[in-house]
């Protein structure tokens, strides 16, 4: 279960790189390497730092083939995908849950503290879309305008406060992930924003 | 002969980050450091990922003093770049084959599967320019116009059925390169490129 | 002594990221990953190419409380700033001097070529603020305007040249921070800057 929802939230990740690209007129091969980058480079980022080499993707062949597979979708139907957005959205948030999830249990099986862990991932689920648009000379939109990586952090918070009740593994992941979802449910639809900082 | 190719190819990659950064009127620092992040960029992303650390040329002083050469070459016949078009367009593609193949080589070495081998020479002969151009606030060259990156793919791919035929590595770097040459001489050539997608 | 000056470094280089941040009008979150990434950027980049994982703050949150506390003021006082600047200078260039000292010593205990050495101190001085720059999608400001880098390789083959001399270690530190932190004020005094070249 909790696997597919990886494989799904990777596709969903891949097809935004891939949306994103083509709306630069990026090439085909400019296309493939954004939708890749968007849905393994925050675990990429997240495996490098911590030292757990060679990358996952590269010893998990799975993840390729999913973003290739969803890479062909993306082009097939990319003329549909105004249509689509709603799930594409449900997707990316799914997503957003589960690669929270991942990225937490990572940091927890170096042995780093919760703060670090919690930070661990906010990087697996968020800095993919920070490369993506690095690649595309923009600055990232999770600084500047979606509520997004902060949820992932509240989430992080929600995981040890429940993990301290010494809850089952299944119980704790659900909850960790409905909380990540529904929030971000809840800020697109109310607009919540972080507030912006005028320096003068 | 191969470490030979190996450094012109690196000179052929530090000239053309010295030549990008006049062009953005960087200082000499500036210069500098673009020209070393161009010819070791990709090695350096790739050696992170695969975890052969201390990366490749903290190890091999070779590269610096090269880059450094290539730099100052850079610095005094920057007037006459226009003549020497051609030569430097020799060089770089020089630089791709040999770069690839040496991307290559690390994957196997690591006992990484022939996909991720392939992405790994791509990463080795393509990055150095990715992070040039990230560095100078564009979007990739190679992510939008010349059909360059697919090329190595290609020289990867044709790696990989040539070597199930069990053949002298000699022979094997030969046709690898060569393919990879050829292709890249003919795309100028005749101006093949990949095609953009337009999502609407 | 040494590791109060390091603390000191950290919050201005923190704050220098912030209020970057804010200029360009980031919301909180993005503020204060930059306000991170700034102050500890060039040291984690430093730390995975020699393949010390996981990286500096990851093993010591003392990091990540003194940037939070740097984030909080910044955000408190970020309309004092004006009057603050030669303090924050002064900070800032502290940070250079030690953050230099830092990055050769990491060097020397992996083992490199003094000339590996003192790429890895400039890294750990400078290229936090170049990845601040990138995510603020700007061409790093000390590879165009100040001379700043320079300063550190300088200070490293000045702390190469006295080691020479088997002097004690906390003279070499003292020597070579004076060394930078001097030569960064003069720079800054006399408008010293680095030649940009012209190609035609």
């Amino acid at each position: 279960m909790f696997h597919l929802l990886d494989i799904i939230g990777t596709i969903a990740f891949a097809m935004s790189g891939a949306l994103t690209a083509m709306n630069k007129k990026l090439d085909l091969f400019g296309v493939f390497i954004i939708a890749f980058v968007t849905a393994v480079g925050g675990g990429t980022l997240r495996d490098v730092m911590i030292g757990r080499t060679p990358v996952g993707w590269m010893l998990d062949l799975e993840y390729v083939y999913v973003i290739c597979f969803a890479f062909v979708l993306t082009l097939v139907f990319r003329k549909k995908f105004e249509k689509l957005r709603t799930s594409l959205f449900l997707f990316d948030t799914i997503g957003l849950g589960v690669f929270t999830l991942i990225g937490l249990e990572k940091g927890i099986s170096v042995g780093l503290h919760p703060t670090i862990c919690i930070a661990l991932g906010t990087m697996t689920a968020c800095f993919g879309g920070v490369i993506r648009d690095i690649l595309c000379a923009e600055i990232p939109v999770i600084f500047r305008k979606e509520i997004y990586a902060t949820i992932c952090i509240l989430g992080g918070i929600v995981f040890f406060l429940l993990k301290s009740f010494h809850l089952d593994n299944d119980i704790l992941y659900l909850i960790t992930s409905l909380v990540i979802i529904s929030v971000r449910l809840m800020a697109v639809k109310f607009k919540w924003y972080l507030p912006t900082l005028e320096k003068n």
